[in-house]
């Protein structure tokens, strides 16, 4: 039986997220993509198929299990409700969309429905004024799955670079004392057995960055390394977990050193962002380590300068509805 | 009259140094090299040549004034002083040698008998050892300029992005509090009027990297960008500097982006080498800004672990030489 398909949220409806979900559809047969239905937004799809010149009919079914019967060549839909196409003009009724094509997406996923989740970019802001209380899309993946924020990882993942941050979305000054030794092992745990879930990568040779300049340099430049990263280094090794540093993280990135590790964890989010954008700005994958789901979403935003003007790059969406592919069919296969 | 030769300086005779001196003068003439001497380490230099196959003989002479009698194909060496050769062998009379290169070749720059400085890497804590009490080599020749530290601004380039990191070796904790407008105004305007007086570029392009995740995102990841950046390039743009920014850091490196600006600074060390050694790895060059004399370093360390081995790339000693010399015709030929 072939795998279930997979759930692809909107994301904001003024933003570049339908017309990548379009431009991805009408691609997927020359780009091998797996298959995928959206949630919602049928007027929506089929407005911002038109601003990129693509010729595509869409149906709308009410459970996934319908898919089956639809003709091949149209759009799937699942969720009979949509709002208007006003690129580059975000206001509260698309807010409302992409938050219920969201919660569609998520639910199906966990049901069971669909193999795995790819959410198109939402803007913060508009979810907000229509109730959404958490600070991303990611914490809202991991609440509907139980699982607690903390232990939803982010990593972004390109054709040259894995990078994970273990800090996020909190200021620099923040940054030295969030990094606890439980932090750092709780987290490089769950990137570990993704890799080996999820990548297929039975031997994961994982890189861990300095938060200092130089990873410190011994201490001269402060003593993060010395007194929080090498002892967590240390427990994540004696429990077989190839943890390598604290490295400095300016040479870490160069082309030779990429070729030493399968991952690099970062200590907060420029440190990781920074040289996976500079490498891989148009096919960056941004994926959840540690969830019971599949979940990937381009590494990009809703882009609302260039919405609709039909130049936004589709790679990163193709790449995300590949990986998501990729992982789900691993999983599938796990003994 | 041609311009002066370039004053270039050995580095720790256990690095990378000496044998990567020696493969720029072997390939002077296929890179279009301009005239440079080395100071002191004949010795050294020797046998650091024979490591990489380099037939050389070696002229010393005591001032530069007497380079024009040498025959043309030899390397020519001011100073008589040397030492042996022990690659990856740090020890107290290497440090020496290095710090008599350092200081005869900051010396004769100064005399006006060298058109500019090239440094060879050290390890500092070798310098350290013989009493040489300055943070680094930059410091030293600021110091030997009558030039405040701060005043003395690193930048780094490469053949596809310039980046100055606004604070330098300090521990990531110490950077939200010495990031003030004073220091931010201070260091770009040294930058900007480097840019046209050493680099050519009439109106040069500056975008300033924010502090923050997403340069804070109007203050909901740290107020830094809100209550110093902003207000300091309001400052800088109020008189005529073209200052634009705090851009997230995470973006601004993309390839599509680099085109904006003629230089990226970067509020701390790793914000603006990550992405400068992801992508030049091999090529970087260290030029120090606000110097009254022309100083540049190849971007990298002494790596001791590959010295004598006939690996070491020289691409970054190369394009040190050249872009010292540019600069130096670039400073000669001002009105």
């Amino acid at each position: 039986m072939a795998p279930a398909p997979l759930a692809v949220s909107l994301g904001d409806p003024a933003g570049v997220g339908p017309e990548l979900i379009c431009e991805a559809w009408a691609r997927r047969e020359s780009e091998g993509l797996p298959a995928f239905f959206v949630c919602g937004g049928s007027g929506t799809l089929s407005e911002a198929a038109r601003t990129r010149g693509i010729d595509a009919w869409y149906s709308v079914v009410s459970d996934p299990t319908e898919l089956s019967q639809l003709p091949e060549r149209v759009v799937p839909v699942v969720g009979d409700f949509s709002a208007g196409y006003h690129p580059g003009q975000p206001e509260g009724t698309g807010g409302r969309l992409a938050l219920e094509s969201l919660k569609l997406a998520t639910r199906l996923v966990l049901e069971g429905k669909a193999s795995g989740l790819v959410t198109g970019p939402i803007a913060k802001a508009e979810l907000t004024k229509v109730g959404f209380s958490f600070p991303g899309q990611t914490e809202f993946v991991a609440d509907a799955c139980g699982i607690l924020f903390e232990d939803a990882v982010m990593m972004l993942a390109g054709p040259q670079l894995r990078t994970v941050p273990l800090t996020v979305h909190c200021p620099i000054a923040d940054v030295p004392g969030l990094l606890t030794a439980d932090l750092i092992c709780r987290r490089i745990r769950i990137v570990d057995a993704s890799m080996k879930q999820d990548f297929g990568i039975s031997a994961p040779r994982i890189a861990v960055c300095g938060l200092n300049p130089h990873a410190g340099e011994k201490g001269r430049m402060g003593r993060e390394e010395i007194e929080v990263i090498e002892p967590a280094l240390a427990a994540l090794r004696a429990d077989g977990i190839d943890a390598t540093g604290p490295h400095p993280a300016d040479t870490l990135f160069a082309p030779r050193k990429r070729n030493t590790y399968d991952v690099a964890v970062a200590m907060y989010h420029d440190q990781a962002l920074v040289p996976l954008k500079t490498l891989d700005f148009d096919q960056g994958v941004n994926v959840t380590l540690g969830l019971p789901i599949v979940r990937t979403s381009p590494d990009h935003g809703t882009a609302f300068d260039i919405a609709g003007k039909g130049i936004a790059d589709p790679g990163a969406m193709i790449a995300a509805i590949r990986m998501a592919g990729e992982i789900a069919a691993r999983r599938a296969a796990a003994p």
